[in-house]
C-alpha cells in the first residue's frame, strides 16, 4: 500500500518529522511518499498563510497523489480536506480529523492541547467544521517553538503533559488530542505520564487512510464531491489543471 | 488478530449473516469470534427488549471477551458501548458508531436507512448519543422482514437502494449508512446502484476495530472508563461478577 | 393512589432512604410500594452496574407495576425510562428527569450537584438526553460515602450546601438540582442555606407522577411507546416475558 | 387552594372558556380566580399586541395574585412568565410551558399544532426561549376563528385532528401539545381520535401550578428572580407600584 | 435623515447620554429625535420592569416614529424590536443587537461587560434570541452606578477597561460589546486600552440603522412582520390604537 | 470614500456586474476600485476551485488594498475573509456575510436562494461557519448559467422569485437572500415579486462596509487577527509576501 502524506508547510524538517511518525504507525510492507509544500509558509501559524495552503495543498495533491493508495494532509488545520475528497479517487484523511474520530472511540469527553495562543481560534473552527464541538469539552494552549526544530523537547513535552493532565482532572476529558503534524508519534511517548488515551494527529491519520483504503469506498458519482468537470483553470500548475481534464486556457 | 464480535440478539441466524460480514470485512488471518446473547429477543426491536440488551452485552462481553483483541458490538443500538469501554481493556466498537465514524470520512451531509417505522425514534437517539445529529441530515425508514430469514432480499435490497438514492438526490446526503446488524456486508452488493458512498455497521466495525487494535490505546487510569473498582454484584453471571474482582455476594 | 417506587440498585438501605422521602412527598391517602432491584450493584456508580440496571428495572416493573397507578424510577441515572414508558400503560417518571422538570420552573440556569466525580460524566449524558443540556450551566461533584449508610450526613450536607451556594453566586444558577436516589427529601433540609430553590429527585418525582396520575394520559398507539407486540423473550423473568403476551420460548 | 388564572387577552369569552377548563383539571376544593387583562387586545395575534400583553400580564397579577397559592398566565404565549416569578412568591406556569413540560414526560419528540399562520414564528420562539427545541420535531398551522366564539367547533376540531394525526404519522411526533388558550379542556375531546397522547396548556397548567404549590419551592434571595428592590415606577397601576415597595413618584 | 432614538427607560438624564452619543455616531446632517419613555422604570434593572418596557417602547414608537426614517430602540434589552418591526414601515435596530451584528464583523468571539450581576442573565436571553450565541464565547459583569449620574466615571470605565481586557488575554475574545444605553460614546474612550476592538450599542445601532435607511428594504407583506391588521385595542394611547387602523373600542 | 471589491474568480464578466451593482449601492462620492482574480476559475463552483481561491483572494487584495478604505470580497463563499482581517488594517465584508447580517436585521426566519445544486452543501458550510445556522430556516437550489454572461435574465429571474415565494410562503422565511456576486443589484428587480424582503450580497457588502469604515474600528493587536507577524514566505507574490515584512526567502 502506498499513502502519499502531503505537508503543505514548506518546512522540510517538519516532513522529515512526519514521514518517521508515518512509517512508525503504518503496517509492514506500507510506503509513505511524503512530500512538502511548494509554496507558502514554512510553519503555517497565521489566517493569511492557511488561505494560500489551502491552494498549496490542492496543488500538492494534484502533482502527487497519482499512484497513491490514499492521502493524508498533514497539516493540522485539515486545509483543502473536502476539495481533495472532491478532486481525488482515493481516500483522503485530515490529521486533526482523524485524532478526533480515534479520540472519539476511546472516551466521551475529548481535550484538545494545542501549539501556540494565536491559533487557538483556528482550531476552534477546525473542530466546529468537523462537527466535534459537541464532544470537544476543553482546550489548552502551550507555548514552545521546541518541537520545530532538532534538539532537546523535553521542555515541551512536560509542558504538554501537564495540559493533558490538566484536562483529564480538572476539566473531566477521557481523551487527548495532540495537535500538530510536528508532533507526529510524540503521544506514544507522553501516554505513561497521561492519565487517559492521547494521540497525534499523524499517527492517527496513517491508521485511518489504511482503514479507508482496506474499505475500497465508492467516488460519489453526485454532490458536492462528485468528479471534477472538465472546466478551463487560469494560472494554476499543469498538474492540477489536467485534473480539471485541460491544459491552461490560452 | 482475534475479534469477538457479540451479537446481544439472540438470532443465530443474524449472528451466522454477522459473522460472514465479518469474516468478509477482516484483514486475512483475522479470527472472528461470534456469540449470540444468552437472553432476551431474538431480534431487538422495542426499547424495552434494548434494555435487557444493555444488561446481557455486558454479560456476552464478560464472558467472551478474555482472549481477544478488540469486541465489536454487533447489534445496531450500539447498547452496552461505553460500558464495555469500561469493562474491558481492549478496544471496543459499535456497528453504527463505526458506520457514522467512516460515513463522516467520506461525506458531508450523512443519510440514514433504517429497516422498521417503530425503531426510527430509537437510532435518533443513538445518533444524539454519538454526537452525529449536526453530521446526519436525513432519514429514511423502511418496512421489510425479509433480512431476518433466509431466502430472496431482492425486494428489500431494491428498498434500501431506492431510500438511499433519495437521500443522495432530495437530500443532499453525500455518505449513506445502511443501519441493521442483519445488513453486514449488504452494502457493498448496493453501492453500484447508489451515487453516493453506502456503508453498513459490521463491515465498517470490523475495519474500525482493526485500526484500533493497532494503535494500542492506553486504558483510562481515571474517569468514567477507568478500570472497574472492586464491588460485590448481587445476582450477575459469574463472569460479569469477576470483572469487579470477586464472586457474588454471600 | 398508588405509587410504585423502584429503586433499581439493590440496597435495601437506599429503598428505605427513598421510601421515606417518597412518602413526605406524597399527597395524604397515597400508598407508597418500594421495591429493590434483584440483581445489580448495590449503588449504581459505574456505567457496567448501570447497564445491568437497564435490566434490572424493567424486571422490577414487570414484576410489580400491575396495580400502581404511577412508576417512578427511583435511580439517578433514569435507567430504563422509555423502556418502562413503551411496557406500561401508566405514568413513569425518572427522578433526575422529574428534578429537572420541576427545576426548570423554578429557575432559568439550572446547576446540578452530584455525588462522585466518575459519575458526573454518566450525569451529562443523563441531562443530553432528557434535552436539559441548554438549560444545566453548571456543575460540582463532591465526594462523600455518608449519604450510603445511617449516621451523621452533616459533613455531606455541608459538601452539598456549599457546593450550592457557588452555583448560585459564581455560575449564576438559578435553581440547583441534588442528585442522587438517596438524597431523597434532602433538599429540604438543606434550602435555608441555598440561596436559590434546591430540589432532589425522588421528593420531585413523586409530585410529578401525582401529576400525571391525575392527567389520565392517552398510551400511544403507534411510534416507539406503543403497547408492545406479542414476542418469545429468551430467559428473561416470568414477569417480563408475559408483558409480551406470552411465556418463555420452548 | 386558590390559583389565579390570568387572560392577559381582553376576551371575557375566552377567560370563560379557560376558567371552565381550569375547574374541570383541578382537584376538588381548588377555588380557581379567573381574571381579564384590563388593556390590549382581544385575542392577541400579532408582535405589537403581544408586547402590550407582556405589560398588561404583571399589571393583571400585580392586582390580584395576592392570596393566591400559585398563578397561571392563561395566554399561549406565556408572557410576562419569568417577570412574574420575579415579581411574586408563589409559583407560577406558563401554558405552553406546562404543556411542553407535560408531553415531554409522555413522549420523546413533540409535535405543535397551532392556530394560524401568522402567529407560527412566535410560538417557535416561545419554544426555544423555554429551551424545548430539541424535543420539538415538528409544526402544524391550522386557520379556523370558530374556537373565539360560542358556536359549532367540529369543523375546527377536525382540523386539529387531522394536523395531529399527521405529526403523529408522517412526522414521529410520539406526544402533541395544542396550543391556545381558548383550547382548554379540547385536548381531551380530540383525544380519542388521536393515537399519541395530546395535551392543552390551560389543562396541563392547572396541574403543574398545583405540583409546584404542593412543592412549597424557596424564594431566590440571589439572580434574576430575587425579590423586586425598592424603586419608583412611573405611570403604572398603583398595585404595580406597591410591588416595587412605593407609590408612584411625586 | 431623521432617526428616532427611542430611550424606553423614564430617566432624562440616560436619554441626554443617549442622544449625545447618537448623534457623535451619525452621519452629518443627520436629525436624532430622541425621546424618553412615558411610563415604568427609570432605568430597567428587572424582569418586571422590562415587561413593562416591551410595551412602553411599542407606544413611544407609535407616537413619534411618523415622519422618521428609522427607530433605534435605545434600551440594551432589545425590548420590543420585533414587535417595532411589525409595527412600522421603516428600519428598527436594537442596540445590543446591532453592537452584536458589528462586533461579529470585526471579530470571531465576542466577549460581553455587562453593568450589573441581577440581569446578567437576561442579557445572556437577548444574545440568544438574536441567535449570537454561537458567537458570543465569554461574559463579564462588573457593578458600578456611576455611568447613570453625571461625574466622574474613571472607576466604572477602568472597571469596563479590565473585564474587557481580561475578556481578550484570558478568553480569547476578538471582539468586545459594551452594553448599555447609557455607554453610548465609552467604547471609542476606553478602546486604546483594549487590545481587541470595543463596541457599544448606540453608536452601532446609529451607523446600522443609517445602513439600513439607505437599503430601502422593502416592508414584509406576509408572515409575522406584515402590516397590522385592522382591530380594535381596550385602553391602549391613542397612537398605537391608530397603527390598529381605528380608535379604542367604544 | 474608496472601496476594493476583489472578484477572485477571473472572470472579468462577473467583475463588471459586481462593479456595476456596487457602483449603484454605493453612497455618492464613493470610488469602486473593481478587480479580478488572477489565477483560478473563471466562476467557483467546485471545492477545488475554492481552495485555489482562498490562495488567490489574499493575493488580489495584497496587491490592491493599499489605499482602500475597506474591502469587499465579492466571492460568495466568503473565501479568505478572516485571513483578510488578519492581513489588512481596513475593514473587510463578505458579500453572503453582508446578505444574511442585513437579513437578519428585516425578518426572523432566513430563506436562501442558490444558483447550482453542486455548490448548495458548500453554501450551508459558510452559512455554519458565520453562526447563522440558526437563523437560516430553508434552502432552494435552482438551476441556471443565465446570470453568466450577457443576455435575457427574465427565464433566471423566474426561478429565483419562484424559490423566493416558495421560501416566503411554505417555510415561513420573513427574509430571503439571493447568493451569488453575479447577482448584484438583482434583489432589488426581483423584489416587487417577492412578498418579503429579498436581499443580494454584493449590494449588502457595500453598505456593511462603508458603515464599518464609518465606526473606524481599532485592529486588534491580539489574538488570532492581530497584525502579521514578520516572516519569509515562499513562491507568494511579491505584494503577500510584503505584507510579512519581507521579500521572498533567499
Amino acid at each position: 500500500m502506498r499513502l502519499l502524506v502531503a505537508n503543505s508547510n514548506t518546512s522540510d524538517f517538519v516532513t522529515g518529522r512526519v514521514a518517521e511518525g508515518a512509517r512508525e504507525a503504518a503496517r509492514p510492507g506500507t510506503e509513505i511518499v511524503a512530500v512538502t509544500g511548494r509554496f507558502g509558509a514554512r510553519v503555517i501559524a497565521t489566517r493569511t498563510e492557511l488561505a494560500v495552503a489551502e491552494h498549496a495543498t490542492v496543488e500538492l495533491l494534484a502533482e502527487h497523489a497519482t499512484g497513491c493508495d490514499a492521502v493524508i494532509i498533514a497539516v493540522s488545520y485539515d486545509c483543502g480536506l473536502w476539495a481533495a475528497r472532491e478532486m481525488l479517487d482515493v481516500p483522503v484523511v485530515g490529521i486533526t480529523e482523524a485524532a478526533l474520530v480515534t479520540a472519539s472511540l476511546l472516551g466521551t469527553r475529548i481535550g484538545m492541547v494545542v501549539f501556540g495562543d494565536r491559533v487557538l481560534p483556528i482550531y476552534r473552527e477546525v473542530v466546529e467544521r468537523h462537527g466535534y464541538d459537541s464532544r470537544v469539552a476543553a482546550w489548552r494552549g502551550i507555548v514552545s517553538n521546541a518541537p520545530y526544530s532538532p534538539g532537546d523537547t523535553s521542555a515541551a513535552d512536560a509542558l504538554a503533559v501537564s495540559a493533558a493532565v490538566e484536562l483529564a482532572e480538572r476539566e473531566g476529558c477521557e481523551a487527548i488530542v495532540l495537535t500538530g503534524a510536528v508532533m507526529a508519534g510524540v503521544a506514544a511517548r507522553l501516554q505513561p505520564r497521561v492519565p487517559v488515551p492521547i494521540v497525534d494527529g499523524v499517527t492517527c491519520a496513517v491508521r485511518v487512510a489504511q482503514m479507508l483504503v482496506d474499505a475500497r469506498p465508492a467516488k460519489p458519482r453526485t454532490g458536492s464531491l462528485a468528479p471534477l468537470p472538465v472546466r478551463a483553470q487560469h494560472g494554476v500548475g499543469a498538474a492540477l489543471a489536467a485534473r480539471f481534464g485541460g491544459g491552461q486556457p490560452a
